[in-house]
C-alpha cells in the first residue's frame, strides 16, 4: 500500500478517511449496500438530459444554480435566498463544519450517526463530542437542550433509521439559540417530518438534504442547505472560496426535472416504504431484531449471530449489504431496502443461511 | 444584501471569495469571458451520455473513478495510481493548499496569476507570498529557486497567457526538494510543454490539468491531479474526508470518452491557436499591445484607454470579455478565443470604439 508523502501537513497524519460503501464493478450483486433507490430517475429527468445540452457542457454552469433554486424553492415553500445547492450533501455538511466550529464552538453529535460526521471534525481540528443514544439507539432530545454547541443530528438518524418529531427538534433548535444546529434530512422522504418549515422561524437552524437516495440521483451528485438567507450567505462564501461551479450543468437540469416530476417520486417513495414494512415483518418472523426505522434501509441482527458472519454470509450469496464495524452496532447489518423481489432473494438466503 | 450570520467562525468574516467571471442567462452575447471552448464537446463524448447511462444515475459512482483513470494513464504515460480526479480543477487546487501548506510551510505564486491561490491562501489561513511578475509580465524561473516553500504556479500562467519551458520548471522543482511545486496546467494544450513528465523522476512536483478549457467540458467539472503516488495518496485522504463521490457519474463517461477522442480536440486545439494567431495580428494591427499568448486567450491593452473602458465598450455591443481591477493589469482586458466569426465581430466592435 502507498505511504502517505513526506510533504503531507502534519495535521493530516492521523486523519482517518471516511470508508464509502463497496461500489463493485460488475453488476452480479442484488445491492443494498449504499441506500440507492431501486427505481431510475424520473422519465422527465432523463428527458432533460438531451442531446442539446450535452453540446452545452462546453460552457460553465450557473455557479448560483439560479433555475433550480427556484423551482426548489417552491416545492420548499421557501425563497431562492434559503437555498444552497451542493456537489452532493456531502459536500454541504464540510461546508457546515467549516462555518460553524472552530477552537471555541465544538460540535455535538451522537456516538451512533453518519460516519462521516467524526470525519469531518478530525479534518478540521474540531473538538468534538459524541453523545451516545439511548439503549434502544433512540436519540434523547434532553441531550441536546442548552448544550452550548453546533448540533448535528440526522433525522431520520443512520443507521438506525429512527426518527425525532419535528416538535422535539424545535426545542433542541430553541435551546441553543446562540449555535446552529443542522438537521440532517438524507432519509426523511421515506417516513420522517420535515423541519424546513421552521427555518424561517429559527435563524439557527440549517436543514441539509440529498438528491441521492429519494429521487435516485446518487451518481448526479446533488443536495442543498435550507436555512435563513444568512446561515445560507455563510455557506457560499465558504463555496465561492473552494469550488464555485460546484455542480454540474446535467445535474442542475436533472435535479430541477426531478422536482418538476416529484408525483413520479411520491409514488415510488411510498412503494420502498411498503416494501420495507413487508421485508421488516419478513425478517421479524425469522427472529431478526430490527429498529423501526423510518428510512429506505433496515438496521437488523440475528440473536447470536454476529453482524460479519450476516454480512458475509449474505455477500457469499450475491447480496451486498453493510456492516459496521463498530461498538454497539457490530451485531447488526444495514440493509437497504430495495424491490419486493430483491428483498425476497435476501430473505431466502437468510432462510438459507439459519438452515430454514 | 444579506449580511453574514453571527454563526460563522470568525476566522472567515474578512474572507473574501474568489469572483467568477459573469455567466449570463441569456445567450444573446458573444461570450469571450470565462475560456470557454467554442466548439462542442467530440461528439463520442455526446453518445457516451447515453439513456441507459442516465438511468443508472440512480447508483454512486466509483469514487475511484477506475476506469477513467485507466484511460487517462495511458494518455499521460504514467500508471493510475499517479492520479486523482476532482470536480474541477479548483477542487483539486483546494486540496493541494490544505494539504501542502500550514503554519510551518508557506506558499509562494506569483503577484499576477489565477486569482484563487490567494483565496485559498486566506481560506486556510496559510502565510502567502506573492512574488511580482518582471515589468514584461514574465515569471523569473531564478525568484522561485531554493525558495523553501509550497510553490503554485500556472503554465502558461493568467491572466498573461505566457509560458515557462519545462527545463525551467524542471530547475525549480530541483532546487526545492523538501517543498511541493505545483503546476497549474490548465491552459496547456494551447501551445506549451507539459511537466507530466516529470512525475516520474520528482517527488515534490504535482501537476494539475482540468476538462474545461481544451476538451470543452467546462460545465460538466472535471480536473485531476497527476504526481508521485505518495502525493496522490495524500490527496485521497482528504478527498475521502470531504466528499469520496465528487465526480458525477456521467462527468466520468464524458472524461473517458473525450480522451479517446483525443484527434478531436487536437484539431479544435489547433484550430483556436491559429485563430489567437490572427486576433493577435489584427489587435497589433489596431494598435493594441498584447503579450504572448500560449493560451485560449489573449490579454491586451490599448494605449490611453482603460480595461474597464474596454470592457463596457465590448459589453454595450453585445460582447464579454473580462476585466481584472487589480494592480499592474486594470488596464488590459483578457479575452477569451473563440471562433473566427466570433473574433472579427470583436475586432469590428473595437474599431468601432476606436472611431477607425
Amino acid at each position: 500500500m502507498t505511504e502517505l508523502s513526506r510533504f503531507l501537513s502534519s495535521r493530516f497524519s492521523g486523519l482517518k478517511a471516511y470508508v464509502p460503501g463497496e461500489q463493485p464493478k460488475d453488476t452480479a450483486y442484488i445491492k443494498l449496500n449504499t441506500n440507492e433507490s431501486p427505481y431510475p430517475p424520473a422519465p422527465q429527468v432523463i428527458e432533460a438530459i438531451s442531446r442539446g445540452e450535452i453540446e452545452k457542457l462546453r460552457l460553465y454552469g450557473d455557479p448560483e444554480c439560479t433555475e433550480l433554486r427556484k423551482t426548489l424553492a417552491e416545492y420548499c415553500s421557501v425563497t431562492p435566498e434559503h437555498l444552497m445547492m451542493g456537489n452532493g450533501s456531502d459536500e454541504i455538511l464540510s461546508f457546515v463544519f467549516m462555518a460553524y466550529c472552530d477552537k471555541n464552538t465544538g460540535v455535538s453529535y451522537p456516538d451512533i450517526s453518519y460516519g462521516f460526521y467524526s470525519v469531518y471534525a478530525d479534518l478540521y481540528g474540531i473538538s468534538s463530542e459524541e453523545i451516545p443514544l439511548k439503549e434502544n439507539f433512540a436519540i434523547d432530545p434532553e441531550d441536546y437542550r442548552n448544550r452550548g454547541r453546533t448540533i448535528v443530528l440526522a433525522n431520520p438518524n443512520a443507521p438506525t433509521g429512527l426518527c425525532l418529531t419535528v416538535e422535539d427538534i424545535e426545542k433542541i433548535v430553541a435551546s441553543n439559540p446562540d449555535n446552529v444546529v443542522i438537521i440532517d434530512e438524507a432519509y426523511i422522504d421515506f417516513g420522517g417530518q420535515s423541519c424546513i418549515p421552521l427555518v424561517r422561524k429559527y435563524d439557527n437552524l440549517l436543514v441539509v438534504q440529498t438528491y441521492s437516495k429519494s429521487r435516485s440521483l446518487a451518481g448526479a451528485r446533488l443536495g442543498y442547505a435550507v436555512g435563513n438567507p444568512a446561515l445560507i450567505h455563510d455557506l457560499n462564501r465558504l463555496r465561492f472560496s473552494v469550488n464555485p461551479y460546484n455542480v454540474s450543468r446535467l445535474t442542475m437540469l436533472a435535479g430541477k426535472a426531478a422536482i418538476e416530476a416529484q408525483p413520479y417520486y411520491d409514488n415510488k417513495n411510498a412503494e420502498i416504504i411498503l416494501t420495507r414494512e413487508y421485508a421488516s415483518a419478513k425478517l421479524k418472523e425469522l427472529g431478526f431484531l430490527l429498529t423501526d426505522s423510518r428510512a429506505n434501509f433496515i438496521l437488523a441482527k440475528y440473536p447470536g449471530m454476529g453482524g460479519s458472519a450476516l454480512y458475509e454470509g449474505l455477500k457469499a450469496r450475491g447480496i451486498l449489504v453493510r456492516h459496521f464495524n463498530k461498538p454497539r452496532i457490530s451485531d447488526f447489518v444495514r440493509i437497504t431496502i430495495g424491490t419486493k423481489e430483491q428483498m425476497d432473494a435476501m430473505i431466502l438466503s437468510l432462510e438459507e443461511m439459519l438452515g430454514i
